[in-house]
């Protein structure tokens, strides 16, 4: 019926699939744990019907347009929203085939497998996508959108998913997060507390930021200390509404802790509009610290997503706005970065810390043997490029033998393509499973305990990690 | 008949071999497209036999004495030529049986799978090269070597060869190709615009170089603004004999424009023999954003060699010269040292720059997503210590699932070892066909997209980014 | 009879593992060869039996302790002894069902891997070690500790080994060496000239050993020039019992020669206790050169372990000392740094240096190039964090297109626990018998060279590499 093989992502090699296939279906009808992502949860407080395949599917993705731009498509041509308005592509339907047209590029993708199997398994499509199929999947889909089936709470029931964290700035109200819990549906829709909208003072929408968090806390934001009130009281009320992590996007993961004192002049200097580059990462480097020390008190679990360049290419960035393809990683260092952090807070019982990387020449070298010594470190799975078949493989194969596999805390879909979620956690649990077949097919583990570190992969760990 | 094994480089899985056969197959007999390397035009030109085995295949080719010299043999014992003219070994037949007493040293490096298949396929060879077998094999290929198959237009037409690219300065009268172009020979060999040895200042025989320029345009270059005159002048007489590509071999990609003023400043200090090390980098990293302008403009495409510290070892290259196999990889960054050159030209659709790397970190965190992006970039093949079977897999690995097939450029040789042109495509193709293969045996594609995909791999990408 | 498996570590695929058993089997019992480790020799000099499985397996390893301390396992309840003495665990039973409770997370890692081997092929253990069969395999192994065979130099007999390197400071009397060869037992058991302990000026314990120095010499080192003479001198005294190597645990690999006049301004300023970090660092970079420079003249080959941060979890350092599990790895430069080193010693035929790395980026990029051209250069094995199967897949994968198998020195195990020394050395000889016939399959070389390798890795590149 579908394109798609029973099989798919396994070793050819009939051993190992044999094994593989086992310790997937193991797991395979587990609950989905979403601990980190940017689903909006306004999606499940309003629970409207998707529009159509394309808004839903293609323009909020940048994984997609990313590599459609990589080949010539303007933005404008598939409709992607500019900064000032003006005008671009509205017509989704030839959006959608410009899409089909191209859908070549992605074979070998992970943004490929993904569609291929939520296509498949979502919309239940059973041919594969191509410029001359396009149009007629468009129309299965949308036909499907309109049913009550495709609403938001029916595909998350639907999606099997026990949980889903969001990512919100400290000045937002989380009205929807109170509405949903204030409805009848059942669905766990959970804040995560992210800060960097007012934490990095050369953000490039910071004075509105910190007004609108000085507006959420009913007072203004004239101080550090101020600030740091501010973020101690907006952690309690995330915590109100079932946050238990925070997150951390940074260009790098350096934590170095400041004299309040200097901290004070450097928050000063933001607010007259005076910040130097290099401040503000001096600044960024002390909230780090200073989130770690609340997390040791507060018990939020702290994540850290560190090594991007944001808005590498400023054309697109000036037009429509960041997050549009544009944000490129960076050698990344972990060991002297991390030195005083976990120096202070690495023994604590209290804390727990959740290290992601793009650079993954430090899985091995640097993230392993941290994660395999300190007490409160744990790896993030692999992230945004890395989120992909060998992506995950690669990071089995260079953190185990380090690290082992319960410094680790199980998959995070990471997304804003909601649809794509249950795809994204498949790919996931086939990958490890495979990555296990291959273990016990080379004998370094027996399949008892190849059948329980899988479950922990899938499931175990990520609710222990996070405190779901 | 040979000790090659039709399924060489192939997985041992049978279900993957199979299908990496089947694609192997579809492209084996393409033409070779060979749009960078190190050929000398003289002998297509000029037409005359090869002297012999040892100065054809041994004598020039630094990937092979390095390795005799790692173990002790001296390069003046294997007939590599002194800069002083001193006194070197010039038997042959001598340096041949030393080469066959090392030849051990080659198992599993990609010379040696050349090797193997440039005696077997090149020269008929029906036994495996020893110590033993190695003076049968040099007076078989010495025999054939005298005969008009193996003349150096009838290899070229034999290897069906479809287009040739040398590398040439821009002080190249380009006398041989214009001697190619004026005979009744078919065959396509067109030039490359080099210009190092007159933009880096620092190079050692940078005077000499710009005399040179001066006398092929008929002007002396004594400022910084004849020297760009100079340079698009030649580029124009590049293109008249067929020229499509640039390609330029710095130390860091590193690409940044000086105010002109400061460029001519510099220009004037190494006139006066007094450039600093420091300065000439600068030059270097202004001239990359002019041969950007200039590509943007007369649309040749740029190539950037970067990431290797030439002449590491001061003795042997004081003694016998540059590229004598002392070159060693650095650690290369691309987000931050192309950020200039990208934001300047790199959503130019008149632009092309095709970016290679030494450095194997720099796939999956820096070049993938950065040619996932930009519409003007794409990634050159493994290049050099990487040009090799581990080397190509590590390649598709790591670039496949953020930049896709399609912001690769298909295989360069990059080769001044004539006869080991079909050998090095071969593997190519081979390991290509291998990738798609494992992929279609994990359901992650079907074959009919993989043999669409290997021939533009084998073929077709190379074809459209360089403009052939 | 025993839960390991004879064709583990072995690829599944039916071909590989056919190759890979009968390379295995040709060289699995060979003499173990083990130039470089940090046994302790007074365990052959005094040959006592050991004390019980807690204090001979786990105590001593921080390889164990670490990954149980990351899990929250408190140092002193595994009995590691505290530096001021305070009270730890000492119930060694306790301690040992503490380790069964987590041998779960020893699951693929080569800890896992060794201790599997070692309990079955060196104390005939028969069940998988669990939380629930730990006692009954202590008891197994107490009662063996107690039996003649079980004596450390019936082990070592036992294990076959030819020759066992120990690791020793230049102040180290090596009475147990002497001791040893005076005494009517055969084993032969050699001292490794280490001379960090003196020659880092910020070492934590320097004025100490500076002054043990002056004792065993029989004068006071208060000057540079003393320093040398008295290195000098003890090198001579290593040599003199068997020592062919020295070693140096660098966090660089820099080296730089200072002019004398300034080293000796540095060790003047690390007598008065006034030494700059930065200093000690030139200091190490220029005693790298003096010890390349004594290994031209004495013969000792140059071991360098560059890369680790020392001691990166402060408060484990102050309670328990130095090796315990928070030694992290570090970004490793190879080509600048080894520079100078290489073009004054590199091409002198009486030099050997064999360079090792935490950094596995470096392979390919760096040391495979480097040690595939100058003569004096040899590639350690994988080290450390990469001591494992997956390590030392990817080091011979990035290694051996670029350098070959004959620039690499064969296995060194690098251990203080010398009960696990064979199933390391089985470890490195399964996992190079499954490369090599991997590349058998796929007719990269045919069996009889790879045969030949395979004896080479496995003894006789050690042998001649080490001069043993």
């Amino acid at each position: 019926m579908s394109y798609l093989h029973p099989d798919r992502l396994f070793d050819p090699d009939p051993t190992v699939r044999d094994l593989a296939r086992e310790l997937y279906t193991s797991v395979k009808d587990l609950p989905l744990l979403c601990p980190h992502g940017h689903v909006d949860p306004k999606l499940f407080s309003l629970n409207e019907p998707f529009p159509n395949p394309t808004e839903l599917i293609l323009i909020p993705d940048h994984y997609i347009f990313r590599l459609l731009y990589s080949h010539g498509v303007r933005l404008e041509d598939f409709g992607v929203p500019a900064r000032d308005g003006s005008q671009v592509e509205t017509d989704h339907r030839r959006i959608w085939q410009l899409f089909g047209d191209h859908y070549y590029l992605f074979a070998g993708t992970p943004t490929g497998v993904w569609l291929d199997a939520e296509f498949a398994e979502v919309f239940g499509i059973s041919e594969k996508l191509t410029a001359a199929s396009a149009m007629g999947i468009y129309d299965q889909i949308a036909e499907k959108l309109q049913t009550e089936d495709y609403l938001p709470r029916s595909m998350f029931d639907g999606f099997n998913i026990e949980v889903l964290a969001t990512t919100d700035a400290p000045f937002d109200t989380l009205e929807d997060h109170v509405s949903i819990r204030d409805s009848s549906w059942e669905g766990r829709v959970i804040p995560t507390f992210r800060p960097d909208a007012v934490t990095d003072l050369a953000h490039f929408e910071w004075h509105e930021n910190i007004g609108k968090l000085g507006d959420v806390c009913g007072y203004e934001i004239t101080s550090y200390a101020t600030l740091i009130q501010a973020l101690e009281e907006r952690r309690v009320f995330f915590k109100s509404l079932g946050c238990t992590a925070t997150d951390h996007g940074v260009e790098s993961p350096l934590a170095r802790r400041l004299p309040d004192s200097e901290a004070e002049v450097l928050f000063q200097r933001a607010l007259k509009g005076k910040i130097e580059p290099e401040q503000a990462r001096s600044f960024t480097a002390h909230m780090l610290m200073e989130m770690a020390r609340m997390s040791t008190e507060d018990g939020l679990v702290m994540q850290i997503h560190p090594g991007a360049m944001r808005n590498h290419n400023r054309a697109v960035f000036e037009r429509f706005g960041p997050d549009k393809g544009g944000d490129i990683p960076l050698k990344t260092e972990y060991t002297h970065n991390l030195h005083e952090l976990l120096n202070t807070y690495g023994n604590d019982p209290n804390f727990r810390v959740i290290v992601f990387t793009l650079d993954e020449t430090t899985y091995s070298r640097e993230l392993a043997p941290l994660a395999g010594h300190y007490p409160a470190m744990r790896l993030g799975p692999p992230w945004w490029f890395n989120d992909s078949v060998q992506g995950m493989t690669v990071f089995r194969e260079r953190i185990t033998e380090t690290a082992g596999f319960h410094n680790t805390v199980g998959f995070i879909d990471d997304t804003r393509a909601f649809p794509s979620i249950p795809a994204r956690h498949d790919v996931s649990r086939r990958v490890d499973a495979n990555f296990l077949a291959g273990q016990v097919a080379r004998h370094i583990m027996d399949m008892g305990d190849a059948l329980e570190i899988m479950h922990s992969l899938a499931y175990g760990l990520s609710k222990q990690a996070y405190n779901l």
